[in-house]
Parts: C-alpha cells; sequence; structure tokens
C-alpha cells in the first residue's frame, strides 16, 4: 500500500517515515511539509542517509498526496489539516489524522477546548479513537483513524482495567503525567532549550491541558456511572522520549492487589503491545523506549485504600506514530505487530 | 563555633563540608568517615583544593569529635548514629541528625518503619524537628536537631498553610515527588547506574517509603481532626539535584485560586527561604538548585474542586545540609540566613 | 543457525540477544552468564518481555554451548575466554569473540599491553579482525573472528582512506575520541555514577589505553612506511552511547579538501554501513545511535596544512555487537546488511 | 562602586548579576537590555526573587548607564558596543567588554576574522587582555579590560608553561576542546534544542572558530619564535556547564612528565584561581562546575614523545562573568580573589 506523509518534518513525521520505510507492506510515495516544501530530507535530518534523505518534500496539498499514496497520515497540528482530512476520506483514502480534531465525539467539547470552529462535525461519528486496546474492533476496516493523544494512552491504558470493572471510585481520578521533551516537537523554544531544561523539572498546564477531555471521554466510556473527570498535571522532565503515568484513586471496595493485578492481567492478555509487569514491579520509561509498547504495573496504598496505576510510553511510537503503524496494520487486515518493534535498545 | 562533620564522606557531608568553610561563624574542626577513615578529603573528593581537601577523616568517634567541636553533626544513616547522638547530648554539645532516629515522635511507629529498636526514646521529645517554618520557636536555642528528610521538606512546605488553615479535606491527600538522582547518596549501584538512570523515568517505593510517616506526623500536627495520611510516591528522574512535588487534595469548600494564594502568601510572609511564585505559576526545580529555597506554587483545578499545590528544592541543600546550617544558625542566635545561598547559579 | 550468546549478562551480550533474536536466519539457543547462571534474563532486564525475558541463563560452558549451536560468541573481557574460544575452533565451530585476546597479531604486543599470557598464541594467524571495511575478503568463510574495539573502529575508519593513499604524513597521529558511558560497562562503579558522570567530562587512560596497539596494527598494514603510531585520548561524556572520534594529521602535501573528500568518497563507495557527510559537514553520534553505521566526515586547517577527520559510532553496535552480526553475515554467506538498523530513531 | 551591567538578559549578564550581587564591593545600580528593556528581571528569569527579580532593564544607553555607575560591563555581542566602549572610556569610567572587540591587538585580524571595521583601533594598545594569569600587572589599575573567550582561557592556561619554557615545539599545536551547551547562549535555535543535542556530540567550525586567533595571539607571545598557529577544533557536548580542552603537542626534547609537571607547578604557584592536578591525574568540568577555576593536568605519551596538557573551566565564570570580576578586583585595587568562588557544588 502507497502512503503519504503529510507533516513529514516534525517528529511524529519523521518517525513514521521510518516506521512505514522498514514495514513490509508500506511504501512511502509522498511526503509534505509546510515551510520545508522543496527541501530534501537530508537537509532537514542529517541522520537520514539515502534513500530516505534524497526525499524532496512537497507541499501539503491533499491532491497532490491522494494522486500518490492510497493511505494519507495528517501530522499537523489541530486544525491546520482539519478540512483535508474530510476531502481524503470523501476521495476514499485511508485517512489517519496526528491531530485532536476527530478525537472527541462532542463537539462542543473541542471547539471549546481548541478555540476553533470544526467544519466538518458530521465526521466525528465515523472517525475512530485509534486505541486498539479499547477500540479493536472498530478501527477494523476503518476509512478514519484519530491518532490519540500521547499522554491519553497512558493515562488511560493505567486505569481502564480499573474503571471497565469498578474496582475504583471515580470522584477523583488523578493523574500526574511524566514527559520527555520531544513531546513538545521540534520547533526550538526557550521551553526546549537545553542550558533551561537540563537538571530541571517542572509541572505546565495544571489541570489545563488540553489531552485531558480525551481521558475523561474515553474512561467514561468504560462504565455507567455518567462522566467522570480527571485531574491531570503534566510534567516536563530532561530526557528526550518517554512518558510515565502515576495515577491514583480509591478503591471502590476492599481489594488485594494480587486480585487487582489478576484483573489487569485478564483485561490485556492478548494484547500484543501491553506488557503487565509482575506483582511488586512497575515500569521505567526506559523499557519501552523505541517500542510499541505501554507497560503498565500497579500497587496500593494498603493505609490508605488507594490504587496506584503506573504505565509506560514511548511518546513517538506508542503514543503517536507507531499507534498509527499499529491501527494502519488492522485496517488494512495485516497482522497487527508488522512493522513494530517490540523490544528497546538497552541502556 | 567549632563543628565537627561525622559521614563527612557522603553527598550530605561534602555539602555541609562546602557550606560551613563558608560560613563566617563555623570553623570545621574534625571530619570523620567510616571506611574511609586516614584518607584525605582531595582523594574522595578531586574537586577539593587545599585547605578542604587537605581534611585528613578522622574515627567516626563520638569522643574525639566532642574533643574537637561544640556541634557535632552525624550525617550517617539512620540507628548507626543513633547511640552517639544521645552520648553527644549528654556532653552539652549541640547536636544535628541527618538521620531519621530522633525525627519521629511516636517510637512504635519509627521501630516499626525503620525495622530497628529505639535504644533512646526519653530524647524523642526534647529533640526538635528542624523544619524552621513550623518550628521555628523551638529549635532557637535547642540542643538537638532532627533534620527533616528531603521528601518531607518539599511535601510539608507545599501542604502546610492549606491544612493548617483548612482549605482542603484531609480524606485524600496524594504526593506525587520527583527526586534527581544525588538524593540516593554516592554509593554505586545499578540504581545510580548512568546508563540505566539517563533517559528513564521510573516511580519507586510506591506508598511505602520511609518518609511518609514524617509527613504525617507534621501535617496532623497542623489540625485538630485527627491523625491524617498522605499517600506517598517517590520518582527517580534523570538529573542530580532537586525535588518536586506535586500534592494533591479535595478543596474543603469553593475558594478561588486567588483565595488560596492568599492564604499562602500570608502563611510565608515572613520565610526567607520560601518564596510563593505569583499566582499562574510553579516552580521548577532548577529555580532552587545550590540554595536553600523552597518555593511553592498553587493551581486549582476549578472543574473538579482541587488543590494542586506544586513545590521544589534543592535535595542537598534545603532538603539536607542548608537546613541544618538554617537550623544552625537559630540554635545559636545567629542572623537565620547566614552562609546561605538564595539565588541559583543559571543556567 | 543456531547461535549461542556466552556473557549474555552484559551490554554487548544483549544488545547481541536482541539484534539475533531480530535476524532471520539466526535462532538463539544459548545463553550464558557467569555470577548470573541461573537467573531468568528478565530478571536482570525488565524490559525484555518474553520470550527473551523468559530465557534462563546457563553455565558459561563451551561444552553446552557447543551442544546447542553452531556459532559461538564470547562476550567475556579478555583472557577470561581464551582458552574456551580454541576449543570451540576445534569443535569447528564458527567463533566470534568480543575481548581482545585474538586481535593483535603480535603476541608479545599482546601480552604486553595485557599483562597476562597468551596461551593460544597459533590461532593469531588464522583469527580476523573483523572490521569488514578493511579485511571482508578474510572475513567471508573465516571461522574465527576478533570484534574490534569500539574505539578502534572509530579511529581506524576515519583515518584509513587517508593513511591507505598517503594523504597524511604518519609522524603525529592524534584520535581524540569521546564516548558514553555505555562503554563502561553495566558494572556499577563510581566513575559511573550517575551524580558524578552527568554534567561531567574528562579524560582518561591518556596515551595508555589498551585500544591503542589495535589503531596502530590496522593503520600501518595500510602503508609501507613501517610502523605508525597514534597517541589516543579517550575521554567520557554524559551521554549513554556514542563515540566521536576526531583525528588530527598533517597532510603529506598541499590538496584541497574536495581532493580528499573524492579520495574518501572513493574509498567508501561500496561501503553498506559507512556514511561519508558531504563536504561541510560531519556527523554527530545521534546521528548514528542504534544503527550499525559509521559516519565519518572531513575537513582541513588551510591555515596550518592540517586533516581533521571526524567520525561517529554507536559503541553498542557497529562498535561491538553489530559489527559481529555484519561479520556473522559474511562468514555465513549471507547479505552482509541482514538484520542491521541503517536509520537511527530520532530524536 | 557602582556598576552597570549593559546585556542582563543573557547568561554572561545574569551571572555577572549574581556575582556582583554577592560581592562585598560591588553595588548593581543599572541594568540594560535590548529586546528586554522595561521588563523585569523576573519576568526573564524567575529563579531570581526580588530584590534581583524586581530590577526592571533600562536601555542599552551608554549614557544611562554611566550616569548610574563607575564600571561599565558591555555583555553584547561583538561590534554591537564597540562605540559605546569607546565612549564610555573617555568618560573615565572603567570599562569591561565581553565581546572580542578589543581583544586582538592586530586589526586587520581582527577585521578579517569578525568581517566587520574595527571603528577604534587606537584603543587596541590601551585594552588588556584580561587573563591574570598572563597580564596581572597591565590589568592593576587599567580602564579598559577586554574579558577573554572562554575557549581561549581554557587552551592558554593548558599550553602557556610549555610554550614559555621552550618545552613543545610550535609547529604543531592542536587544541581539541569540548564545551557544554550554555556557551552558546539564550537564544533558542535547533543547535540547542534539548531533544536534538541530549545523546549526541558531534564538532562544528572546525579549524574555523573565531576564537583561534586569541589563541594564537596569546600564545605567540610568550616566546620568540614568531607567531604559531593553534589548530583549533571546539565540540559540543551534552551538559550545560563546562569546557574540557585536550591540548596536544611534539615535546621539542626528551623530558619526564614529572619534570615538566614541576615546570608547570612553578608557573602557577601563586595562582589563587589556577589548580594544577597531581601527577597521573586531570580535571573534570565538574570539578570546576561554579567556581572561578582552571583546573589543569598533563599527560606525557612516552612513546611517540608528544604532550597532553588537560584544562577545565566553568565556560559561565573562569570562562566569562568570574574572570570579569578577577580583573575588577585587580583593575579596582581589591583582593584577587574577592566575591569569587573556588570551592564546586558537588555533585
Amino acid at each position: 500500500m502507497k502512503i503519504a506523509i503529510l507533516g513529514a518534518s516534525g517528529y511524529g513525521g519523521v518517525e513514521l517515515l521510518r516506521l512505514a520505510a522498514e514495514h513490509p507492506y508500506l511504501e512511502v510515495t509522498y511526503c509534505a511539509g509546510h515551510t520545508s516544501a522543496g527541501e530534501k530530507m537530508s537537509d532537514l535530518y542529517p541522520h537520514l542517509p539515502p534513500p530516505l534523505g534524497d526525499i524532496v518534500l512537497g507541499d501539503i496539498a491533499v491532491g497532490k498526496a491522494a494522486a500518490a499514496a492510497d493511505i494519507l497520515v495528517f501530522c499537523l497540528p489541530h486544525s491546520a489539516g482539519m478540512d483535508m482530512v474530510a476531502e481524503a476520506c470523501e476521495m476514499g483514502k485511508t485517512v489517519l489524522d496526528f491531530s485532536a480534531d476527530y478525537r472527541l465525539k462532542d463537539v462542543a467539547e473541542y471547539e471549546a477546548c481548541y478555540e476553533v470552529k470544526h467544519t466538518h462535525p458530521q465526521l466525528l461519528s465515523e472517525a475512530v479513537y485509534g486505541l486498539p486496546e479499547l477500540h479493536r474492533e472498530e478501527i477494523i476496516g476503518s476509512r478514519l483513524i484519530a491518532v490519540p493523544g500521547c499522554y491519553p494512552t497512558a493515562v488511560i491504558l493505567a486505569l481502564a482495567p480499573a474503571v471497565k470493572h469498578g474496582l475504583i471510585s471515580t470522584d477523583m481520578l488523578i493523574a500526574d503525567s511524566k514527559s520527555g521533551v520531544s513531546g513538545a516537537g521540534r520547533t526550538a523554544s526557550l521551553t526546549t532549550h537545553f542550558s533551561e531544561v537540563n537538571e530541571s523539572l517542572t509541572a505546565y498546564k495544571i489541570a489545563s491541558h488540553r489531552h485531558t477531555p480525551e481521558m475523561d471521554q474515553e474512561l467514561s466510556a468504560l462504565q455507567d456511572a455518567g462522566k467522570l473527570q480527571v485531574t491531570f498535571v503534566p510534567h516536563l522532565v530532561p530526557q528526550i522520549r518517554g512518558i510515565l503515568s502515576t495515577c491514583y484513586a480509591h478503591l471502590a471496595k476492599a481489594m488485594t492487589v494480587a486480585e487487582i493485578h489478576e484483573v489487569y492481567s485478564d483485561f490485556y492478555a492478548d494484547e500484543p503491545f501491553v506488557y503487565l509487569h509482575p506483582l511488586g514491579k512497575v515500569p521505567a520509561t526506559k523499557h519501552v523506549s523505541g517500542t510499541n509498547r505501554c507497560d503498565v504495573g500497579i500497587a496500593v496504598d494498603e493505609r490508605t485504600g488507594r490504587l496506584v496505576a503506573v504505565s509506560a510510553v514511548d511518546n513517538l511510537i506508542k503514543g503517536l506514530s507507531g499507534a498509527a503503524v499499529q491501527c494502519l496494520n488492522l485496517a488494512c487486515g495485516w497482522e497487527e505487530t508488522t512493522g513494530l518493534p517490540l523490544v528497546a535498545h538497552w541502556p
């Protein structure tokens, strides 16, 4: 299948390019950039040898991409590709969107959160939230996949079994997430300036990050007690890749950690990319770096009856480009794990 | 005043040595090490030029230290200095203990937590918890000061104003703390091995860290609703210094963030080492690195009515050796800020 | 082909395990460790999910390995596997040795450098130095391959074209190399302790590193002016992977940088794993991280008539385990690039 | 004495502000910024509490600065302050210039290197190169001090004793320097973007860095064999502060490393800020981080008769703002070490 990457100059785009180039059933036939149209990939990324380095970026134009490819992946900021996604869908292409435009089912919530008018709300019901662990059946054969945000992937997978099975009360869900700096993209700024970031650690967008409604939507759908709301605080950590989410909730009833572990173990029993750590252990981000895995571990604060669930993802793979390939594998009817790394380089 | 450092070969000890050497009223007259007795400081720490580098470490013997100094600082693991502390007190020395031995008022809690018998429980009522922001009056003139743990310093100062003034309900207090690696000390191990730690991030001792009872003790004492219990989860972050604590609690009643900020502002108005960030901002660990400051910032999740309080300390200064000097300044009747850095090197 | 890894618990071993597991023609049938015999790989390396994590380490015993596999790779310190290598050769196995035992052709030089008696000097003429760029023909079909040191790989490939074609005088060759910390292995020590290593940078084993004789041997063999001697100074840099070697020499005669670049370009024209950067550019270690590439770039100091050649390798891949697989591919008659990554994860 | 800082918003300026604020004889009375005029320092640097954080930046105007202060420090890019420096000199102020404008004695060399016309060449003979170890007498009482570049400080101090005493032949001097990222300043760019810089290492401006003529000038002046030329290659290393320079040269005649060490030891015997490491040891950048020290260590490659001299400085202190204060201390007749840190925070 021929694939076009619109927005190949960012970290998500170049990681997708690498994964697609190594994928046995994909052929990259069009790469596009905005300010970098006309440039060679090796000018932007000197680590890319030929043939990838020799790719010349085209315009971000849905027509050109559609002429060249069957699958169109939009790696653009929210709202920038909203109309092109709709156009591509109409042309019958398989479309993946890295932005938030088609993730939220509630158009009002989207518009309030992103402060922009949604121009194609009718597509929202058709779009699938690209988290195979919750939506595998819908993704198979789907034509419009909204790739989840990196933080929601980690938080949702940490809490899903507990929410689904009513193990925790939903009146106080805390998600304290820590992310490496690559999540901020490639645009240089003071907040990603090495000398300011290294040897430092901070919280940002406290309880106001735009990824929060995704967590609320997906976790709420797992239970019938109405809409739940996560208090989500992201942090910036001096490392390149990796998100660690530490999630807190009251247990709904007294359970041992072993019982809870068994619920998690059953929930993820057949998941190729979720690795539940054995009882007593939790993941580190390095465990999953460079892979499409989400590792999960749990503990219980027995003094207070609280669950602590910890998850780790590589924000650019399971948190973005790898998730896209995983969804594509499902959408196209290929083996779900095709072309996706499972074992991290160590150290 | 002459000061002896017992356990000068660790990070806490060498940082205290530096601070004491720069302090106008202190003279370091005895340094001791366990396995390093007989060695020169410059053999252990090549960055130390003469005269500090020329100091030869003596034995960890309370008699020798007492003969040489008026102030004895024990920078030893818990229980290792328990008896020597008591001896030094009997000799009428001013004593500071970096370990947990004299921090907890409840001897049973100490013994359960540290799995060791307390040999001098009668001293616990005399010992002062060395957090000047809560115990300044007791520290003035005190002869036995238990220097607080690094994590408790950050967590307690983040939550103290809210607990004291009943702003939050105490039935779910979460402290999610992230620490640099220097908190693990200088002993080499796989968990502090550069290649394993760098570019990684993990949680450890989930809801089972020994610093938790200190938080419970000090925060409980600020209110009258009985014993409260913090769910405390520490994390290891790939940086050398710094602790960031993100603390979560339900608001006890509806308040604006501005109102809460004013309570915090009043609470810390006269504190020389607590810097409350302006509304809308929270600290990063780099802000306080190399200083004796604890920076605090707050936010409110208005959707859910939760307080998020963030604090940052340099774990080796305000979290350890600087706190000791701050307490010494008070105990000896000197200006509280003497010899203590307020402004970080940047970047 | 079945492959046994003796010394699978170190960084070289676990990286070889990963590469071998992803290799289409290799099956790992035996893994062994010294102190870790009897343990599961996932106990040593929690990032390894089943089936790799479920491998139980056997003894480092050549008989057991030979019974299980056709190819034996010894990932042991120098002299520890010297006799087993000889035994395995006698059994007709294909043998790769990560240590220096069979790299140096001059047994006296080996014994002086490593301060140990060589017990099988007769094998030295049979052993091939596993740098395909210089010894491809000898490696094809070879049964005993000495995998080069990480530093020599970088230094030799930076200078080989210039030495071979007489572009530089050999009376002053300087190789200033900088390495990430993973080159020091997994054994915890103060020199690999995160807090000591991070935010620091130093030189070590100045002009006395054991990798120097390899550089001398391989570069000397490229010309007929007798034995040349490299002044080699390694440095430790606060990053995990990567070696950058900056090499200096006088030009033997006046040449433009473009002329020299052409010589290099011809020399490496058919090399699948050497990427010569375009004129005016030099590599960074991140360009090759996670790949089996050695990137090279050159510049000339026109004021003084000196060549500056810069090379970059991932010390654990092209500098070790990837080089072993590249040699194996040649030795076994497979396509040289089989199972070896060419494109780095970015960033 | 009252001091004005023109260009207080950069790393050099803010570090000077900190040092000046802690200096017993200096009072900062004017701070100025270009694009940041009108802003509060705490808006630019949230780590600065009052009173430093409350300073409002004025215009970069020599008249305003001169009205407020006796000492004017220009922390501006080359040529930006060239005319203001001359004006301030005419007003009789004590002037320090962080730029290269008044460092080179040869105006033609300056103009060729910086590609700009020098508008006040007559001041060059009056200006002193602010390296007290070579120019102490001239600095005492001087009114115009050109603060040296960070790289030249490290390279010159590594080689000065050897050049001065004719220990090395000057026909091949190699200076391979490695710098932390703070040397690139605070302006965000792709080359200082955390995700691109961390876990990477590269050379840049090979044999073309503008600091080279300073090294040539100062080292040439130490001997009478005419102009010597250094081959200088800077590297960027993933750490914030610190420069390590590894310098290579042929020995002019056979000498033992102990004999050379004695020459160095004599040369630096009375220097308060140069610490010569004992025989067999060389400095790491962490040894000097946060201090005004330059540490030096030497070794000899006995096989080839080459000297290897290694030096380390904190690029923002001994390499910039600390050097300025050291010169000011001399110029104003104060104790040379006043207000300058000698001992690094560790770790």
